[in-house]
């Protein structure tokens, strides 16, 4: 029988991506505080990633959680990411915990690690003779404040792991474009993660077995800054596009 | 002319330590939610680290901050560190660079990493012969929700000092205590940190140059397994005590 899901952020780009390709692949629950535009393949919850027992109950019966839902602004204020980011993400792991949920995939961000990205490094870091990688074991350097609400999320993963079991893959998703790469934009290009990458990845996060990771979601584009290599590792991905082939997954 | 430095929480243990030897060495202007109980050395302001307008009003004219302000409970619920430790040291660190501050050395705590304490090496890692070492490099894993809080402010200065080239550091606190370290408690003494090195120590944040760091506050004890290299290095800090001696420092 398919794993039961429960995908927040539903109506998010990540959570199209995600939708379009792995639609029949899981028994979808969606969990989105706008309502569908639509038709959904599973049941739909219109509620608020801060409403606890909204939260509660849309965990109810999962198998696994994809969670997406936060303010996704990169320029997001601190008003909007502590409660919406870093207090819906601390309720979804206690809910999935409470629930007997038993994976979590935490949407995190290239943002948690933004500032590594100094002057002093730029832009020769997003070349493709740079040697320059992050691999997930680095400390966190967020460039903004939505990247500390991610990186607090992480840390959240962390402990719920460590103090009960769960086990969680926290992805720092890189730059979701439908169809082409970003033109002319060479830390874009650096970071690209198609759509039909993106739902392989998720995919493998649903399927594959671990305790707490890190991994970077990115194509295996050849410029690139963030390593691959455990998510190749661990999870099973296999990425089949990259930026430097302008591919169009449509 | 003496620094002027901003002291919050000054009525818990960690300020009465630092202030008991340090007390003539600065301008202190004090900060607590409890009024003082008794002759204090400098000005005193009765605030909740919550209070933006006190809190800004606070760092005005200020030099560097000590930052020990939050709730101090291991066990402390979500309901209380989510506003208190994360959101109170945010306020701070904003705060501070607003107001032209130089320096933040902000209270972390072991409990930042506590879950690195498994089954697995406990009791072992607490002893002599051990050489497992935490040096400040290694991902946090908060071993309870204080303990994220704590692993969330470190997150929020190393943000604070990329974007405004404050000065942060965060102090991974052991085990205070006043005269004789724990007895009959192996963690307590691997981590013990006696009342003059806490002074000095702090003391040695408001003197040193530094960018952005993270290291551990325990004296030079037989048991350890924090380095406090890194501390040594940077800071010049010249621990005087040791667990095993059984020091009184008063």
């Amino acid at each position: 029988m398919a794993q039961s899901v429960l995908l927040t952020g539903a109506g998010g780009r990540v959570g199209r991506a995600i939708l379009s390709r792995l639609a029949d692949a899981y028994e979808w629950r969606l969990l989105d505080r706008d309502p569908p535009t639509g038709e959904e393949p599973g049941e739909f919850v219109v509620a608020d990633v801060t409403d606890e027992a909204a939260i509660r109950e849309a965990v109810e019966g999962i198998d696994a959680v994809i969670h997406l839902a936060g303010d996704p602004r990169k320029t997001a204020p601190w008003e909007s990411v502590l409660p919406n980011n870093i207090d819906g993400t601390r309720m979804v792991f206690e809910a999935a915990v409470d629930a007997g949920v038993e994976k979590v995939a935490f949407a995190s961000s290239n943002h948690a690690v933004g500032a590594y990205e100094t002057d002093e490094r730029t832009p020769e870091m997003y070349r493709t003779d740079s040697e320059f990688r992050l691999d997930g074991t680095e400390l966190p350097r967020p460039g903004n404040l939505y990247g500390v609400s991610k990186a607090a999320g992480e840390l959240l993963g962390r402990y719920y792991h460590d103090e009960y079991g769960l086990s969680v893959v926290c992805v720092r998703i890189g730059n979701l474009t439908k169809g082409r790469p970003p033109v002319d934009y060479e830390r874009g290009q650096a970071m690209w993660l198609s759509h039909r990458d993106c739902a392989h990845l998720f995919e493998r996060c649903l399927e594959a077995e671990y305790g707490y990771e890190i991994v970077y979601g990115i194509s295996d584009n050849d410029r690139k800054y963030y390593s691959i290599g455990r998510a190749r590792e661990v999870l099973g991905y296999e990425p089949r596009d990259n930026s430097a082939e302008h591919a169009d997954d449509g």
